[in-house]
């Protein structure tokens, strides 16, 4: 599809519903009969059902087609301009403060409560990894594994990767502790200390710490709350400074959740290639799309092994789980040196527990009942967020992932509210802390990863009385 | 006890039985008495009888003493000059070749035949860890541990240490993936690329490749195969380089397998001190001691929060498990801000199960059963060296460890060898890896890891036959 016909076709639906042209408890179109009408693909038709479904305006009932919801929220970003950041482009090197690492060293980014009580997590995961634990040979514990990985883990994942696109090898993955250990080696197989590396902003905070121990300089790009970085920015970028690698995150990039658009892919790719530059894609939130089916990755598109893919199950299944893996395109010899070097192995045990887990079925099970709670879990943040932060200025729509990015009055400084937060045993995660220069100050990334507990709704309310007050 | 009083009366019961003035069978004097006669403290007997018998030369029987050996296999040490390396000692950029990486790929460097079939490896290892994936709340699926590791298994690790002389609290431990990231977080808290780091030499490849992807310059110093690093040696570097850090490994090095003797640790922890120099002390080896207890830790004597202590239980349990520690000292901060950024957290299940397995004291019951087996094998190795490779030149004679290190003819070069019995289904461990130098051809690392089966003496009688025909 291309992206002007669907944003077109969004717009329209969208303003039909908010005028009531189409009114509460009325079915839309079927997919069929609106293409006609329309002279769109059926794809598109879905694919704006799909957004305005996730936005709460329409409701899917089985066999019956789509039908227009009754309560509908406001909608805090059809009245404003789109959300589209603008930082300082030069390269900077990055210092991060005592505030940052503190908030960082929590590991609660993702929860306003630090309590998920009532969870019961994952107990065919817990049941793999036992058997594979309690199945270990002599062997295993005498022996380091080999440093690419067990071979079984990368040929599931390897099929995993079909479904973005990516047509893969075993050979072609390695295994890592994790995907921040997999940017770790990404940036060390192709940066050199006092490198430029070109990055969106605002970004995963994760990776601004890499560039500060690394002694990179971080040149932060502008990006669209909706549809990613701009490729715009990145070709001007490249004419201006001496880039050494592009990190990107097509997929639902943390913080906003932007979705890159397939052209957008492309026309970055082309652009690195043609200066032989690699870019490093994070794609640790794909696979938690509101949709049955995965964005394809920008990898997918690239026929020079110039794309290194970073990912694990952290967000998709569990954090506790350490194991991530990297796709090293050209820079395979080096990344498997590296990732020797760094750390020697991985643990088989765990691997072994993560491919009967895979394989018996359970992660695509797990996958379907999570994808649908965080899709009601933004439903219901979207609505909260109206009532409780009125004053908000405009908000990410993302199609996936487990946060949105909230911009608030410029009077909100919301590192001073991180702090008075903290004392209401409240946790926030401040603007500030995805990029490397003073910015996003008004700025917060508000995560819908956990169920809408009432301590949880009490905690947002308590944040919008504490905003409404600064 | 002193060092020097020490060797003395070694030198004197060694000759006493070789000379037969201590006939075949015969009884030793007690501790006691002999201290008495010699006017040598009862730990420098106990000490002495305790490497006459790792050596093979006496037996002790259960409440009956210590006795003179019969067969006794011949010492290659007593007819040359104690093995003191002589590198050059100037400061080189590090740089490996395919071969290396080939050899460390293999992660079999401690295995001559790559199979240890018939061991059943640790049950109650394989119980705990079952046991704590299993009991995994949905808090932890859902959340990173803590930066610097469970609370818990700190704390037990930090009583672990008090046999080493070291008094830790638990904050005073961060967990890491391994000793391998221990040492990687070490050198990047305590190093800028281009730096000198000084270095034993032969030493730990694992560390030269770590030399050479942090882009640092290793300084190797002059190393005996008996008493490691020489504080000469280092006192001198110290007047002509400006050595940002020292890497040592006072306890069972490899690939040596040297002891430091106290005076030794002292003397070169107070020359680091008198230049605020830090020491990174890798202490991997050190619970494998062929006595019942651990050698002290350098660390031990620092009042200064110089020494950066890391170690791991791949050595002394698990190679699978990737778990380590580091006692960061004064760089306790910073080494925890790079755990987080290298790999953001450890699992918090591999951890209890590891805690469960220290608290119930399987730990302790492992050591002892493996101390004696690594003495035995030792042993049984030394009569096979004398048998399968006359034409040795020397061989290193640990305390403890995993492996010693063996001089063949200068006409013998061992990564040919490697090639030729790699061919052969034999993994050999050259001298080569063991330098960033051009250095050590003709010499080779055995491990007495591993039972002598049938398969592994073959494997060492053909080694012996290759050599003959060099």
């Amino acid at each position: 599809m291309t992206d002007f016909l669907y944003r077109q076709l969004l717009r329209n639906l969208t303003e039909e519903i908010r005028s009531e042209r189409r009114p509460v408890g009325s079915r839309l179109p079927s997919i069929r009969s609106l293409s006609r009408e329309r002279g769109v693909s059926k794809s598109t038709i879905l694919a704006a059902y799909d957004r305005l479904e996730a936005d709460g305006l329409i409701s899917a009932r089985p066999r019956s087609g789509y039908f227009v919801n009754g309560v509908q929220h406001t909608d805090p970003l059809s009245s404003h301009p789109p959300l589209i950041s603008q930082p300082e482009s030069t390269p900077l090197p990055v210092t991060s403060g005592q505030v940052l690492m503190d908030i960082m060293e929590r590991g609660a980014a993702f929860d306003l409560v630090g309590d998920q009580g009532t969870e019961l997590g994952n107990e065919a995961l817990r049941r793999c990894l036992a058997r594979a634990q309690r199945r270990q040979t002599a062997g295993n514990q005498n022996n380091y594994d080999e440093p690419a990985g067990l071979h079984r883990l990368r040929s599931v994942l390897a099929n995993r990767l079909h479904s973005g696109g990516s047509h893969l090898e075993a050979d072609q993955i390695i295994v890592t502790s994790g995907c921040q250990h997999a940017l770790l080696l990404a940036l060390m197989a192709t940066t050199q200390r006092g490198d430029v590396v070109a990055v969106e902003s605002p970004g995963f905070y994760g990776l601004f710490q890499l560039f500060e121990a690394l002694g990179l300089k971080a040149l932060e790009l502008p990006s669209s709350a909706e549809s990613g970085l701009s490729p715009d920015a990145f070709e001007l970028a490249l004419q201006h400074w001496d880039i050494k690698v592009l990190v990107v995150s097509p997929c639902y990039s943390t913080p906003t959740g932007a979705s890159m658009p397939e052209s957008n892919k492309k026309r970055i790719l082309l652009l690195a290639q043609s200066r032989n530059i690699p870019i490093i894609e994070d794609d640790i939130y794909a696979e938690l799309s509101f949709n049955e089916q995965r964005p394809r990755t920008l990898q997918s598109y690239d026929d020079q092994g110039l794309v290194l893919l970073c990912s694990s199950v952290s967000k998709s299944l569990s954090r506790d789980l350490r194991i991530g893996w990297i796709v090293p395109g050209r820079y395979r010899e080096r990344i498997k040196q590296l990732k020797l070097v760094t750390s020697l192995a991985s643990c088989r045990a765990q691997q072994q527990g993560l491919v009967d887990f895979l394989q018996e079925g359970s992660f695509d099970r797990h996958l379907r009942v999570r994808r649908q709670k965080l899709r009601q879990q933004y439903q219901q943040l979207l609505e909260m967020l109206s009532q409780c932060l009125p004053s908000m200025k405009t908000c990410s729509r993302p199609q996936g992932g487990l946060a949105l990015w909230v911009e608030l009055p410029d009077s909100v400084d919301s590192l001073d509210l991180y702090g008075q937060c903290l004392e209401k045993g409240i946790i926030l995660t401040p603007g500030r802390l995805f990029t490397a220069q003073e910015r996003y100050r008004n700025a917060l990334r508000i995560s819908f990863a956990f169920p809408w507990t009432e301590k949880r709704r009490a905690a947002l309310a308590l944040l919008g009385r504490m905003v409404a007050d600064q």
